[in-house]
């Protein structure tokens, strides 16, 4: 149910099946980009399909995808740089969380619960200074909330080795999955059991560096990870 | 380091930087294959990328992904069936776990240990019904081990509602990311605490459908899951 400000639905941005699971509003959209930090990253290199796993992270409504200043699409988005206005790279940016596996007493009604979001977009290299260092300090934060002002600053030589993307949230659907099996009529009295497995990302206790100045006191942010 | 039979790399394979994470040896590749249930598939719409999350089975050399009849990607694969072969559909589908955070005392040093692999080809519509349902039980038993074998096997209406692509494991790369922080010499003097975050999927207690007959047991292979 939309809430408050919503993106507009697009032909792309709207399903072909399933629409009651897609949403468009502010709220669902953003706390699903806040639950995560690896999207993967789609693009076109040489008419051909690339998919690749990229860190990222959210401020406001921008998304900032993170990447070695040699690799291909950070290259790529800015290839046209110099006295020609970057044209961008474009992009779709799929963030998605695994809740649960649903389990129907027929194979055919088998399924994930999941909440997805893909963003569909022209990413551009950012440029301002003060722009990527906000934008490194928000993917840091979205890995571990609280990290960015408890490391060192990335200095002038890491800042140039480190290419920053930003892409505008506009064109951005959510797609929500949830609950139980949609079991046939026909095939409640089978013998299957039926339910949901949930399932979600858990982490274990911090496992300090072999070179870790003895004393270092555990950051409280981690345990709350 | 390479084991046993290996995928050959091809230009997109080769990464451009970090070469010693890639892997392209069966093992590697299968194990991360495996692991895993939902990858995100990548192909050209109207020339432009678009990328969604979507559930696969491997069988040997074959990926099986799966998705509705009317949904974009099985229409655009299976388009110009009939008199003429099936040209396909040109795809990236990547498959990604994450197994830690990685907090270097320095920003810059901060990352993630994942497991990925990337497969870029031409995927196809299976048209074999034979084909079609083994694909389908490996889709399931990918989901839950043991599964497909425990549920109502799709019937005649299901299997047409249902549309699975195949593509051969032929150009596919690993890359992973292991172990601790790599920080600078000069910054492990410095206050922050540096490690790695450990984690990984926890599968809950199931969740038993409101209307399953009372008594009916809890499968042995949802608690060994």
């Amino acid at each position: 149910m939309p809430r408050g400000e919503a993106y507009e639905p697009t032909t792309r941005t709207t399903p072909t099946r399933a629409r009651d699971r897609a949403a468009y509003d502010h709220e669902t959209v953003h706390a699903i980009l806040d639950a995560g930090y690896v999207c993967h990253l789609g693009f076109v290199r040489d008419g051909s399909p690339v998919v690749l796993p990229t860190l990222y992270g959210r401020v406001g409504d921008r998304l900032y995808l993170h990447g070695s200043s040699g690799s291909r699409p950070l290259r790529m988005a800015g290839e046209a740089t110099g006295e020609a206005p970057d044209p961008g790279l474009e992009v779709c940016v799929t963030v998605t969380h695994v809740d649960g596996l649903v389990l129907a007493r027929s194979a055919f009604h088998h399924s994930v619960n999941y909440r997805c979001v893909v963003v569909h977009g022209t990413a551009h290299q950012v440029t301002d200074p003060e722009e990527k260092k906000a934008a490194l300090d928000a993917l840091v934060d979205h890995v571990v909330p609280g990290r960015a002002a408890d490391s060192r600053p990335g200095n002038a030589k890491e800042l140039a080795a480190t290419a920053v993307l930003r892409l505008d949230l506009r064109e951005v659907s959510a797609k929500i999955r949830s609950g139980g099996p949609n079991d046939e009529p026909e095939d409640l009295a089978l013998p299957y059991w039926s339910g949901v497995l949930p399932v979600a990302p858990v982490y274990g206790a911090p496992i300090p560096s072999d070179d870790l100045a003895p004393g270092t006191p555990e950051p409280a942010y981690l345990s709350a990870r």
